[in-house]
């Protein structure tokens, strides 16, 4: 399962929460993709959800609603939106080293730290810091991070992703049938079960 | 319930299909509420789903899905999208003067007419032979829904809509918890059994 997401998307953490279950459940494997939705809304001309008239309102109300349905721990950023080049960089440098299952359970303490701690991840040291708490070099991913290689792999990541449909976050693609939203898990779980439609 | 939708929209023509049902469940009444979303993208800056870039390609096969998902005939129309103040009007001429289940019939025959007889339902000769068709007077209609009553009736709903926080389609209402998207009928539903989140 191809799983892709930006940090600052709120439903991106709800699905990293309960991928993992679903994974098992079906003796799947995921790939972690972090992307910027800033660079994917050049193309699709999206905006933020929360500066939207009306819908801005309603997101914030309805993602800690659906939060609190789901049983996820869940509070809405104060600094929001940010940008995430740094996790989302760090996320494959950890991902080259150390294998998919790491930067899973880094993808999860990332988001975990924004959407329940309260921490600016779109600060590199913070980053840095959740990578050590992980038990991962931080030293070193910060030393990856700002090389050429990783910056040009996330644009890599970005345009793969968007000549694969990708176009917001969470979005998974499963066996090439591509899923969008958290709100569509139930269908992306039907489709493991069955392999089809 | 107040049930918000335009007649263009195709998660408001499912949940047009499903919501009788939840209604009966629960012991509630509907009352139905066509808008029209271009009025209401205005406000918002929102565009129609299909003419977004990656996204439009899989809404298209993500309604198709989604159809046979919930075992709902569909096929995407044709005309896409078509303007829908004709059909809007006569919901409203029908409320009136036959009451809210007839509106609710009205409602799907024209749902229906659209995303599964492929007919032009923004042609008022079509809305009103689809009224006919219900057993509804077809011409007195034809009448009311070119009167000031009902060009302006409309504009108010649109309007009210807006000021309890209506932005897209469908978007149910349910003793003031608002909820947007046929995707989340799910909450609807565990909303209307325990009364709360």
């Amino acid at each position: 399962m191809d799983f892709y997401f930006d940090f600052v998307s709120p439903y991106g953490y709800f699905a990293a929460c309960k991928i993992d279950a679903l994974a098992k459940q079906y003796g799947r494997s995921i790939e972690w993709h972090p992307l910027l939705l800033g660079a994917v809304f050049k193309t699709t001309g999206a905006v933020p959800l929360t500066t939207i008239p009306l819908r801005g309102e309603y997101t914030r109300m309805e993602t800690a609603r659906t939060a609190r349905f789901h049983g996820i721990p869940f509070q809405f950023p104060v600094a929001f939106p940010i940008a995430t080049q740094a996790a989302a960089r760090a996320t494959y440098a950890i991902r080259d080293q150390h294998g998919a299952d790491a930067a899973g359970q880094f993808t999860k303490a990332v988001y975990e730290a924004y959407f329940n701690r309260a921490i600016h991840i779109g600060e590199p040291a913070n980053v840095l810091q959740i990578a050590t708490e992980c038990g991962f070099d931080g030293a070193a991913i910060g030393a990856a991070i700002q090389t050429e290689q990783y910056k040009e792999r996330l644009k890599q990541e970005i345009e793969q992703a968007m000549a694969r449909g990708v176009f917001g976050s969470p979005f998974i693609i499963v066996d090439d049938e591509p899923f969008w939203g958290f709100d569509h898990f139930y269908q992306v779980e039907a489709f493991l079960k069955s392999g089809k439609f």
